[in-house]
């Protein structure tokens, strides 16, 4: 038990204080563990002489990152910066020269994953990153050995906490989006410029990294079809309620006949659904085996201790790791090429919001023109909103999505129709 | 990747099946994630004469355990026999010659882990268990490797899919727990003698396991409070149901101040907690950390072909250690030695119903015998139930159970209390 590995901390932020603090917090719950002493030996940070709360030796700080990566003392690197750059340089260096490293940059994962792999491979070393998707809920782990033995068949998740903060609020409380993601800013819940996480950007990216390693193909950013949730009214979600539905921003990767699909986007989800009940910040991956069959993980998924957690514990199986002299059996599970196909193939069943004239005759036309592109309706509500205007609701069967945008172009030029206001995906209803 | 590994399965009931198909069936993708075929060498069965449906050399039949376990040439063995002997003696027998041994047996690694662990490094050999609690759930590894980082606080998990099936049937549906448990026979999720079920034994070995894990210290069958559900009425879930909770078979397991408590038993949740939505044969397991906070587990906690997916997931694991020559490093991990506390010191809040004689005074006297014990309510619902008797339905404060326990006594004992009919823990309100 007297073995030491020295550990170096790239960057002191949220992650960073939380990765420190549990080292010193549960360090001898982690000795028993491991078998050794997993010691911070030395953190990069921007201005080493800057005052800060924690209690944290000044000597170990240093504002130049090769006092890290060029220290042969140090076995493992903890990588918790912001943005991809200089993060990766200092990751595949630190990497080629042997150093394990952990991370939590789902960016940096998403896009260089291959590199991360090759150097890693080429260093002999580790490269962990079960803190990049879902905070501190274990899915890279359970992914690529628990259930291993299956065909994954589908991933379903709520990847993004403030996008499901803001949609929670607006279900449950009725406040608008607008409202919610104020609120959602003042709890420090939405970042200045929350775009990445509205739009379904930062959901993309754990997708692809999560994708990748359930269909053992490399999925890219831009094969994925991402759509935010900036346009969810309350009306919608009042009209999901309506029809026994809750109202979600899903990352959904799953297999297809010819490839596979992955997309982000709102979607409704069955009321009943295992994911319609994970409310706020909270997120869960839901993912279908073929042996398995429905399997759900859920829990927080992003802050400084949650994160904290998968990081920690990543660095304790790099230490073990290190310690047995040998390197993470399961490296890159890339080993097929699927395609991923364009989203106007994809099937789902929708659910669509119309505004239109309150005149005779209206429906007939919008229904002969889905008719005509094999649209088939399974649920219509018309609801009058004013003497001239009717609100119509429909929810259709499953559709091929080209065929929805073609009737849909046709409806929106029709001279009684005012407006297509919202076009959601239903999802989840097979289970 | 010509490597082949051999693989030697002692039983061919259910799971059995499902490894042997499993390991067909979705073999390319083994192969390809493990660096090795692994081939299904020999069984023992009972009778190796017998007609099977499976596809199946019957060649590799043997009805002698020394064809597998004396076999050098077998590198890991699949225990998934019914009950602890002979079991015990082939696993033992296998791992001390230096098999990994991967088993679902639950009560073989509840009773008698040590000795499994013992036995395991003695022969330089893995024994792996993930499919001996929960079914396909990532569960033990995740406890093991994932949440390693944190101090593990609580678990509750609903880890019997019989009774987790008949409290469902009888919430949703309102069937008496007569009727659903006939249906569950019906079904196949109730065996023909469903004791070890419905009283709650089933729940207490996987906490066992859950448990020692959890807190690095092992517990004992004997150390687990059990009670079971067959004394749960429709009246009881009604009332649940009015107080804004949901009925569940919980197994728990929690720090406290000087040890831990471990117990299964029926209890009320909060209709809104992650667990209360977990319905028929499903399976749920919460964990909270000291870092990671709540988190859950979710899936189908039986079957053929679950369970199926955690041993043939296992069985990669231990091969991928014999390819590189390793055996895994985290083997026993109850390196503490934490008490196990008496029920009477634990704290709950409950839920109470007695049947009493409608007259003045009922209330006085039992509401003076429960502040008399330093009990106190949180809320009384009165009902007549017919001219003579009313029901009274009382939710106490959070209370040491020996306390209650004193109170019930008196209260029972009084002349206007004709039944204490049912009094049953509320749990999940910390969340």
């Amino acid at each position: 038990m007297g073995e030491i590995i020295k550990i170096g901390l790239l960057g002191l932020g949220t992650v960073g204080r939380g990765v420190y603090c549990l080292l010193a917090d549960n360090a001898e719950n982690i000795q028993h563990k491991t078998g050794a002493h997993l010691q911070t030996a030395r953190i990069l940070v921007r201005d080493p002489r800057k005052e800060r709360r924690l209690k944290i030796n000044p000597a170990i700080l240093t504002g130049n990152y090769a006092d890290i990566v060029d220290d042969p003392e140090i076995d493992i690197v903890v990588e918790v910066m912001c943005g991809i750059h200089p993060a990766l340089d200092y990751t595949l260096q630190a990497l080629t020269r042997g150093k394990s490293v952990v991370t939590a940059n789902k960016n940096m994962v998403a896009i260089h994953g291959r590199e991360l792999f090759e150097a890693a491979e080429e260093g002999h070393a580790d490269i962990f990153f079960e803190g990049s998707v879902g905070g501190g809920i274990p899915i890279i782990r359970p992914l690529k050995q628990c259930l291993a033995a299956n065909r994954i068949q589908k991933i379903m998740g709520i990847i993004n906490g403030t996008t499901n903060y803001i949609l929670t609020e607006m279900t449950l409380e009725g406040k608008s989006f607008a409202h919610a993601l104020e609120e959602a800013r003042a709890k420090g819940y939405a970042e200045a410029d929350p775009t990445a996480d509205i739009e379904g950007l930062d959901a993309a990216y754990k997708l692809t990294i999560l994708a990748s390693i359930a269909f053992n193909s490399r999925i890219m950013l831009e094969d994925i079809y991402v759509e935010g949730i900036s346009r969810i009214t309350e009306r919608d979600i009042a009209y999901a309620k309506e029809l026994g539905y809750i109202v979600k921003l899903l990352a959904i990767a799953k297999e297809a006949k010819e490839g596979m699909e992955a997309r982000v986007h709102p979607a409704f989800i069955p009321s009943g659904h295992p994911l319609a009940s994970v409310n706020g910040v909270f997120n869960a991956i839901f993912v279908q085996g073929d042996a398995v069959g429905d399997t759900m993980f859920y829990g927080r998924g992003a802050g400084e201790m949650p994160t904290a957690s998968a990081v920690v514990s990543d660095v304790m199986d790099a230490a073990r790791n290190r310690l047995h002299q040998v390197t993470d059996f399961i490296g890159c599970t890339c080993y097929e090429q699927k395609p991923v196909l364009p989203t106007g193939l994809a099937e789902s069943k929708y659910y669509l919001r119309l505004l239109v004239a309150d005149q005779p005759g209206v429906l007939a036309s919008i229904a002969y023109a889905f008719g005509d592109k094999e649209v088939s309706l399974s649920s219509v509500i018309q609801k009058n909103t004013d003497t001239r205007r009717a609100e119509i609701v429909m929810v259709t069967h499953r559709v091929r999505e080209q065929n929805l945008q073609d009737a849909l172009r046709i409806i929106e030029k029709l001279s009684v129709v005012d407006e297509v206001c919202a076009v959601i995906r239903v999802e989840g209803e097979e289970v």
